[in-house]
């Protein structure tokens, strides 16, 4: 079945935001085993609106609408929908209750315009909302399926995970199960090569890889009757791809990040983290306390920018700054012993380099990154050279430090 | 003139990417006068892309494609752009030569390949790529405008502005002169309001505002025969928006972000700053550092996410941590005074807060954060109560804090 999206809204196309929810839609899609050839983008326009729809039922299966279900008189893709489908608007009960309570639960009065939104079209399904006033709602017309959704990420994701994806399995007769197994350490082009074979031979289950900041993930998705059948297919190849990368996989679990998987080895293990950074400036210490759970593992970390900072703080020597910089393998390592020392932790990263525009040198050119990690006696030091710009260097060096960290926990296992 | 944008690439389609191009694309095109009021993603596909191409130039003056210039036999827009123009294709020398000397500079081996980007439809204009390998084309067929743009944006930004904005100049006989106001303090329907008279009455020059985290830009564009015309019909819109804003305006560069602005105020005066950070750990230093230059007036940073840290690295009491917590404005004032005195800056920020999911009760709900200023001497702190999910909590009061520190600075002017 081929999916097609549009998404609704003038501040798309003026460019005030990023249309992260089509990338995240089409993700999921893909994930169902549906296939997206064709993206819309719309302003709140009743014509416009309504070609886009009437083009997009005459190519592809289900159109998913995003955005243009709020209150105003702007907000016309409910609207214009029905009116596609010929279909008359009704004041749907619990909607109108729904939207009464969301307003009396959060002492906002209430305007006219909002009873808007509790009007569904006929013989519409509707996806109730508890993350905001607008229902969504799904219109089924002959073998074409329209799907409209809230605008705002924070309502559209869970009515897509918890009302859109169960209505796709029901009506495809079959169930999609999806692995993603996250690995960090292998780049994205020699990581294919390593499954290229797998890939090659894939129908069901089908492989995709994404590409991330320092990792990649690989989404194992397979088709089934039941989703037991369709876990069942998944199992000897997410098994065979776990074996392929060994060590580099850090978790199978959609919802568990990189930082998240590092912070768990830390609480499993016992041990307490610390960090000291120059060049990325504190955005190691953001990440990892982006992760639940990071305060029990975590009591302080350090940003020293400037040599004397270094010197202060962490103990790095006036002779490892004057003979080898402040960006060289000796600094990080007294910058990593340093702040392991000071936060009495048992394991420290340190981050110093060159994230330009300015700074760099032909010995040590923008993007010389060093990364060392303390770890319970034994110390790593690390150089990477990154490409990009600023933001892309620092990313890449917050990213491959928490790798590091991940690798010297893993070490201590085997030794 | 309307334009309109395709953007080409399976990996959109997958959801693998998000379509950043299309925002800059269309912020830009709306700054320069044009309408936008369509948007397509198709993949690279032969049939679709050539569909597109030809819904978009059926409707719209201008079409520009991005992506899907590059080497490989999947790369096909260039290819179905000149046959839907009915164009035949021959071998441009200058873009041999560039890509020639472009690997040879880079020590790469040619693949036969590559030699497909140096194709030009036959009458187009070649936009070279000083930063790829993938020269742009501009196609004039009859009254309408093909654009076609390299999709890696670090190749289409440069391009866009140094190639693309000068043609459109040219072509709509007039030029188009933006600035952007940028001010900090005051919400985005209460800056709307304020200016309401000025953007109900615009035609030329034409007002729009985007709502940035903590921040709003209010960016005037007018269109004149000459530049300095179109600057003129801006320059009393532009005093009267300043004065309306008042001290809030922090700029009016476009290149200029609100912690650049703030970093170039402390070197103004000779200052240097810290901050301490519990609940944002670390992305407070991380975005101040992102401004060019802050290390002539940033030292060290502190993050003392545990009660331990706050009272070892910057001294604030037991019995203020008993007494208050550490998510209170008793708090945050002690480690703005404490990093102050650790790290001898003129400056420091000191932020504590509840960024959930978990940790709120009834009296400090999710989303309190207090936020200390301590500024030469004199100290403020600020009760925030911010929405949304844990990343967005700790990115407002990123933000927030940076607005804070600039308010500080400014009433020292005053005083």
């Amino acid at each position: 079945m081929v999916v097609e999206l549009i998404c609704v809204g003038t501040e798309l196309l003026m460019g005030n935001i990023v249309n992260t929810n089509a990338a995240y839609i089409s993700e999921k899609c893909v994930g169902l085993g549906l296939s997206c050839f064709n993206q819309q983008v719309v302003g709140d326009n009743a014509q416009r609106l309504a070609d886009a729809i009437r083009l997009a039922m005459s190519r592809s299966d289900i159109v998913i609408l995003s955005g243009g279900l709020g209150p105003t008189e702007d907000d016309l893709t409910k609207e214009i929908a029905s009116e596609v489908c010929g279909r008359e608007m009704y004041l749907h009960e619990p909607s109108r209750l729904a939207i009464e309570n969301y307003f009396k639960n959060r002492n906002i009065v209430l305007t006219d315009n909002n009873w808007k939104q509790a009007y569904i079209p006929e013989n519409g399904i509707v996806l109730d909302n508890p993350n905001g006033t607008a229902p969504g709602v799904i219109i089924e017309e002959g073998e074409k399926r329209i799907i409209l959704l809230p605008g705002p990420p924070n309502e559209l994701i869970p009515m897509f995970e918890d009302k859109v994806v169960p209505y796709f399995e029901k009506l495809t007769d079959s169930t999609i199960y999806s692995v993603t197994v996250k690995e960090t350490g292998i780049g994205e082009s020699h990581a294919e090569e390593m499954i290229k074979d797998l890939i090659d031979a894939q129908t069901n289950p089908t492989i995709a890889t994404y590409a991330k900041t320092g990792e990649v993930h690989i989404r194992i998705s397979a088709k089934g009757t039941t989703k037991s059948e369709a876990k069942k297919l998944t199992t000897p190849v997410v098994r065979e791809i776990k074996k392929r990368f060994g060590k580099h996989v850090y978790t199978t679990d959609e919802k568990v990040s990189l930082e998240m998987a590092v912070v768990d080895m830390l609480k499993e293990k016992g041990l307490t983290f610390t960090c000291a950074e120059s060049c990325t400036g504190g955005l190691f210490s953001g990440r990892m306390v982006s992760a639940p759970g990071a305060s029990e593992v975590y009591n302080m970390g350090f940003v020293t920018y400037a040599n004397k900072a270094k010197r202060k703080l962490l103990g790095v020597s006036k002779d490892t700054l004057k003979e080898y910089g402040a960006v060289s393998k000796e600094c990080a390592l007294e910058m990593a012993v340093g702040a392991a020392d000071k936060a009495k932790s048992d394991v420290a990263i340190a981050i110093t380099g060159i994230a330009g525009p300015g700074g760099g040198t032909k010995d040590k050119p923008v993007g010389l990154v060093y990364i060392a990690c303390f770890c319970m006696g034994n110390i790593v030091v690390e150089e990477y050279r990154f490409r990009g710009n600023r933001t892309k260097i620092r990313d890449s060096a917050v990213s491959h430090a928490i790798s590091l960290m991940r690798n010297s926990l893993l070490d201590l296992d085997e030794e």
